[in-house]
């Protein structure tokens, strides 16, 4: 059985006809050889393959070693209006990576060199199949780190492309702040390189930003320089109960007031503690959770871990413990680790839909409060966690998907949710980014004059809307 | 006599016929009664004042109060293809308020409400004609400021507009990072919402960073939500004699490197210490000096005084003075708070050209020391003060204006300042902008696959090229 929720189609775009993609593998052959590739099974890898999206593989895959390979790659399929979709590692939550048209997925792995680093501006250019991890395991030495972690360890392109942030933006930002230049392959086969190795910069239009969070509809990134911190001289991390989700949300507006520079402040509501509990045989109270990480001096981060668990106490919170000691640091943040597995755990066979949503952060408290309510009469699953110095949290629905039932509960749920978010004047999503799955979403967001804005951007880089067709911009 | 450096102009573009602007001002004039302006002073007004940039009027000037009145302006402009030109205090530096096809000037100063102020979610919803000191008076009392500060004290909209920055950008970003969402009246006269209030979002396009810093030609900014900061519990301040330009600039370097969070980071190089020190009546040695500020709390910025001036000594910086209470900083800060009128006071008569590159900050110092060179070879006077924390720096030439040989040296000097400037993988312009005397560089610096990028950008959100035409980007 296959009860999938629904997914956007245009039905007034075809799929390329058997000739054109006869035509389109024949050129590309002829560059890329056999790493021109049409077999099923990785044409179905370099689709959705994550989440409840149905897996869209492309008509074939060309595996690419170098920004002008893109470009060949581009060039052939723009002369023959095919769709081309980037491709990363492939854990985009919300179907960024599927071809609902057909085309060819280029995959970036290859390009997976770190150009250069440079220890005095803190910056670094990478390929954009660099992973995260691989960068921060090539940096380590020269003392230098890259802050932004989704999780998962995807590719710098694709975070670049998709905006993504995680547990340390509340810190260091986004990949909007931390992307200093971009080299692109735009639609009509042109490379256009954005912004310069300069820290700021008032010369022009922002093309990078504009391409960041783009997920491919605009340009597809074959280089990247990014910003890089100093890894920090100590890190303390703390973790700390409260009895209510209000509680811990305004403990957490006040540390942000105070100006404490908290690197990391994640909330875990109770159903998630009590997941973790379960998987990683901790025995925390099963009650809302903070884990904060600080990072700084020796001095610094031992006073900012104090300062918050004076905060903590003002609204409840407690027994507070912290550390600094790495070991210490890992077994207090353990249960944050294992999110994830905890809540796979919880239903075995299921799947995890992931979703996200983010709000002013005065206004978290109640609507984790009434999404939690809603989870309840919806009679799902559907552990919580957020990074709630943004405002920005995660909800998981477990759904088995075989019951059709079940998946238009969680599917209402998911449109409440984000109805939710957005009178609370917040954003269907903070950090997952639009794809397929909340393409809906976006009229309702940003209203008719923005909304045709980014259609007006589309229809002019992209006439023929061959990159990333069926994302982002709803047509 | 007259001896302005050239300026560009478009041949190809006329000013709008007599009976074009009789039949705006009459329709406007309906709309706006009295705050429909034509006198000449008034007019000459809202042009270029500040700089070498010749005065271009517009052909009248309205006072907008609202969204709606700047939208009814818009639309009247629009549909008989007359120019319009956005204008907050006239501070900025490069020619972007002038009217080199004729228009209109729409004044934004009366739209100077507060319209809401967030403190736990560290946010605030302006009008356009709120000036930063204006914004910083309201907050105080609620323990938050904006820690923009591009020195004058210009209006939020016209900073937004220019990507402004200043001192505090190596801690708090430039605009930027600062700008949560937008009102914007398009140049089809509607009426575009971008961003929310959420800190991040994955949702789209990133039409928020696209209008900010477009300087008025993408949209007229009518309304913006920026994000705040708490008053930092302490500050500290040092300042920090160097033997060398290098030796100052090396410290820079190691402090940020080392994480230290430091709020400010200026430099002045000999020239502009001796200004501030005959100027000031101060007696600093005649060295280049940098000038620190840190934010956070009691201890934490006595640790990175102390911290800073450790670095400083290991690079041969001394003697080194830091304090906490205000009035000691004041003192400390003396000469940078003097700068523009210590340079104004060394040749009294000149005109005080401001202009501003940025560079990678490992190029910092080699950058800063050829282009002191170019100032002894120019024979020209040009004290350099910088945010060095950024790799930005202003040089500010002091012109005779009836002296078209020293007008001809210094037009010489600033475009070797920007060729150098690039060569070193910089931008021709930190945060000072095009406008008109900088849209020559726009095509080195990003070549012509950005360039027409955003051409077509403009052409597709402007087609009539009303909006603010002849700047930012060339026809």
């Amino acid at each position: 059985m296959n009860a999938h929720p629904p997914t956007p189609a245009s039905p007034a775009r075809a799929r390329p006809s058997p000739e054109t993609v006869a035509a389109v593998v024949r050129e590309l052959a002829a560059t890329f050889g056999n790493r021109l590739v049409t077999a099923q099974a990785v044409r179905e890898q370099h689709a959705s393959t994550l989440t409840w999206v149905p897996n869209q593989p492309p008509d074939a895959v060309v595996f690419a070693r170098s920004t002008e390979e893109v470009q060949a790659a581009v060039r052939i399929c723009a002369a023959h209006r095919m769709p081309v979709v980037a491709f990363g590692t492939g854990t985009s939550l919300e179907g960024h990576v599927n071809a609902p048209y057909g085309g060819v997925s280029i995959d970036l792995a290859e390009m997976n060199r770190v150009l250069a680093v440079h220890a005095e501006d803190l910056d670094c250019v990478v390929q954009p199949g660099v992973t995260r991890k691989a960068l921060n395991e090539h940096l380590r030495d020269q003392g230098l780190f890259f802050p932004i972690d989704p999780g998962a360890d995807a590719s710098l392109g694709g975070m670049a492309a998709t905006r993504a942030s995680g547990t340390n933006a509340v810190r260091y930002g986004t990949m909007k702040d931390n992307v200093l230049a971009l080299t692109a392959v735009l639609p009509n086969g042109e490379v256009v390189r954005t912004g310069s190795r300069a820290r700021k910069s008032s010369a022009g239009y922002d093309l990078t930003r504009l391409l960041v969070g783009s997920e491919g509809t605009l340009g597809i990134i074959t280089e990247l320089t990014l910003r890089l911190s100093g890894i920090p001289e100590a890190i303390s991390a703390g973790i700390c109960p409260f009895p209510t989700i209000k509680a811990a949300c305004d403990a957490v507006i006040m540390t942000i007031q105070s100006g404490i520079p908290v690197a990391r402040i994640e909330l875990l509501d109770e159903v998630q503690v009590a997941a973790c509990n379960a998987y990683s045989k901790l025995s925390l109270p099963e009650t809302p959770l903070l884990l904060v990480e600080f990072h700084g001096s020796e001095a610094g981060v031992a006073e900012q871990a104090e300062r918050f668990g004076e905060i903590a106490a003002e609204f409840g919170g407690g027994p507070y413990e912290w550390a600094t000691k790495a070991e210490d640091r890992t077994r207090l943040w353990q249960a944050r680790h294992d999110v994830y597995w905890a809540a796979v755990a919880l239903r075995p066979g299921a799947r995890v839909i992931a979703t996200d949503v983010c709000v002013p952060i005065s206004r978290l408290a109640e609507c984790v409060d009434e999404t939690k309510r809603d989870i309840v009469e919806s009679g799902i699953t559907a552990p919580i966690a957020g990074h709630v110095g943004d405002g920005n949290f995660h909800t998981s629905p477990l759904v088995m998907m075989d019951d059709p039932d079940e998946i238009a509960r969680v599917t209402g749920f998911i449109e409440r949710l984000v109805a939710r978010a957005l009178a609370m004047e917040g954003t269907c999503t903070g950090e997952h980014g639009i794809g397929q799955k909340k393409l809906r979403f976006m009229a309702i967001e940003h209203g008719p004059a923005a909304l045709e804005m980014m259609r007006a951007l589309k229809r002019t880089l992209d006439p023929d809307d061959i990159m990333n067709p069926g994302k982002v911009v709803p047509v």
